[in-house]
């Protein structure tokens, strides 16, 4: 397997100022065409820094340093990589010329300092920068390659996008691809879904990734030299699981957002939707509206964050909020029943618990929740006890109450 | 100068799944007390490159491993350090019946494979895991320090804010610090905002930010041995800085989320806030709803995506609807009405518009926002046009929001 390694050198990275989102997108892009990233290094922009950086991924077929190409003195990459190839590089008229076009195009005299951008490696291919003036650098030697990219993400992207791929298929670096699928599994611990799953014979990799407020991302995955039966494999091994997750009650969905997979589902159905929102505040609905199309299945909502509210607009009864409180079963029914009868939606859902940090009690712990769900005219109420912080528990109420509507509604239809 | 290395272990980063952001985190922790990042390696779980990774970052004297603690045959980031110092680990009775007992709470049967998360170095310490149950790990050896932190941000973060500081004060391993100010800067663009500060003289650094949703991170920082008048250079740099703001009528907060904000002037004051979201449909409480204490002021709200809900729960006449629309001053002006006749609270807001990404037209173009304001018995009308996607307008509608209350707010007691 080819392995390519990737170097990303800029101070506002060591610093943290910004994430090295070039990284990102680069292993991305070469895990895809089936290339084994094997190191990413971050270092400053600094000469025997680079050399010594260069020395430690020296077993890549691929390597790749993006950042420190501009013109002021800190920006050094291209006089670490001659010194680590023992190569002088030398001045090109052309490409000097195409950056000082650039120039004249914006109307700004060029600074001296932009020569060192037109300086390349004997042998060394110049590519070509539509935006901005660093042009990358793509260079062959012993079997090895070495690509110059420009540090800021448009321009990096967009070099990669235009060149790389024909230059790595000229040059044998591309032989196969990653086919993958992937499955978002919720309220699942990692080692919980690995012993279910470790009955599935597959010749595929499984990877298990961490996601948030409950979910885990199942990666199948195989790596496919001339695309024979690698689809299918990955499609069985899927299909497997799916059946395994299924039998077992646990709940996935198909690398989507469950707001989005809820609003489709609500669309197809022609239903409406409102909440009654206590301690999400606002949230659930917030969730929804992010989606384009909201407005076909939203109705609206009612925030209810204090008691009287709750009386006055939800018509629950002021002796169930003294005798029972504002976070039980019979709270949570009440403001089921009062949004449906305000909004006469298909679908009621309401809301109540403590998200801490303060307010809870050996009797009602912080993160206790109750939902309550009117679907059609069926009416039920779910209890949870939820961990985390305040802002978690809140996320997880939203994932909860739009997950039980949607297996509720889905389990119908299927 | 005291030297860092941060070596992040995980395959999702190596496949580009997700950013490195415990390294960004990381290195800006670091970076404001003072402390050199030197290295930064992204690698797969994998004994041996963590190995090689450990052997490349030998000159740091501090080393960071973060991911690859969880409980499943991929993670060996225990096992690599491990085998490069030399040192077996040993089972730990007390942490792994902390790690049952994380179980036992969620009533979740712990699986046997968590046993490893048990294991550490003679000599080690663990740090405490609130919210997950892979224990940290700090150990020093030859005066150099090694720290071991889960990867899922939430926790990893967790880790750092808790102990670190701490850890690092008892070690010697602060020299001095950077002591910074920030301000948060608000509908400016970078270059007209560094013109405006130019006639500003200091020995503090300057760093302009691009942040989000309108706002631009301005650093003023200085490193620091002995405390001695730094503090005082970077406040008068920042009174400065303040009197230009204020004198050109620029916005600016200082560092802290405008919700928050608004929220402890409303508790100062003991006013009760509500809000009618159309466009935002929930998001603009729900914002506030994240803030500790947002039941102290925060009454509800209502959340009239129909023309129906308007109508029916604030009041809003047919007529108006039909002559003006749904996104008017005038139906923004009579949902502040009846919201304020709902809740009767001291400030009642209300939020009509176009968010996309269909339902604009040439006269009614997407982005088009009227904001309804009640403080107290006074009322006025704002209209926006906001530029961006969907959710950048919808954020764009919250932050402008809370913005022009507060500003009336604290206008009205200084």
């Amino acid at each position: 397997m080819i392995k390519a390694s990737v170097i990303s050198i800029g101070s506002e990275i060591m610093r943290g100022r910004i994430d090295d989102s070039n990284s990102t997108y680069i292993s991305r892009w070469l895990n895809k065409l089936g290339i084994k990233v094997q190191w990413r290094l971050n270092i400053s922009d600094n000469i025997n820094d680079i050399i010594e950086a260069l020395e430690v991924v020296k077993n890549s077929n691929i390597i790749i340093l993006t950042g420190g190409l501009g013109p002021t003195d800190d920006d050094c990459t291209r006089e670490g990589l001659s010194k680590f190839l023992n190569k002088d590089f030398i001045f090109n008229e052309n490409i000097w010329r195409s950056i000082e076009n650039l120039f004249k195009k914006r109307d700004i005299k060029i600074p001296e300092s932009n020569k060192k951008q037109a300086f390349i490696m004997p042998g060394g291919e110049f590519l070509k920068n539509r935006i901005g003036t660093a042009p990358g650098i793509f260079y062959k030697e012993n079997n090895k390659v070495y690509i110059l990219l420009p540090g800021p993400p448009v321009e990096n992207q967009l070099m990669i996008n235009n060149y790389l791929f024909g230059k790595f298929k000229d040059n044998g670096l591309i032989e196969g691809n990653i086919i993958s699928r992937v499955l978002r599994v919720y309220n699942i611990g990692e080692s919980e879904l690995a012993d279910f799953l470790a009955v599935v014979k597959s010749p595929c990799d499984l990877g298990y990734y961490f996601s948030q407020d409950g979910w885990i991302e199942l990666h199948i995955s195989k790596y496919s030299i001339n695309n024979d039966n690698t689809l299918s494999e990955v499609d069985n091994t899927l299909n497997d699981i799916v059946q395994i997750l299924n039998n077992n009650n646990i709940f996935y969905t198909e690398d989507k957002d469950i707001s989005f997979l809820l609003l489709n589902l609500l669309k197809e159905k022609k239903m409406k939707i409102s909440f009654a929102e206590s301690i999400t505040g606002g949230n659930i609905s917030g969730e929804f509206t992010k989606n384009a199309g909201a407005s076909e299945v939203l109705l609206g909502g009612i925030i209810t964050y204090s008691n009287e509210v709750k009386i006055k607009l939800l018509d629950v009864k002021k002796e169930t909020l003294n005798k029972f409180g504002a976070v039980s079963k019979e709270c949570a029914k009440e403001m089921a029943i009062g949004l449906k009868k305000q909004f006469d939606s298909d679908i009621s859902i309401s809301i109540t618990g403590i998200a801490g940090p303060t307010g809870g009690s050996e009797e009602k712990p912080i993160g206790l929740v109750y939902f309550g769900f009117i679907i059609n005219d069926q009416i039920f109420i779910k209890k949870e006890i939820f961990f985390g912080n305040r802002l978690r528990i809140i996320k997880k109420c939203i994932t909860f109450a739009l997950i039980e509507v949607y297996k509720n509604l889905y389990k119908k239809s299927n």
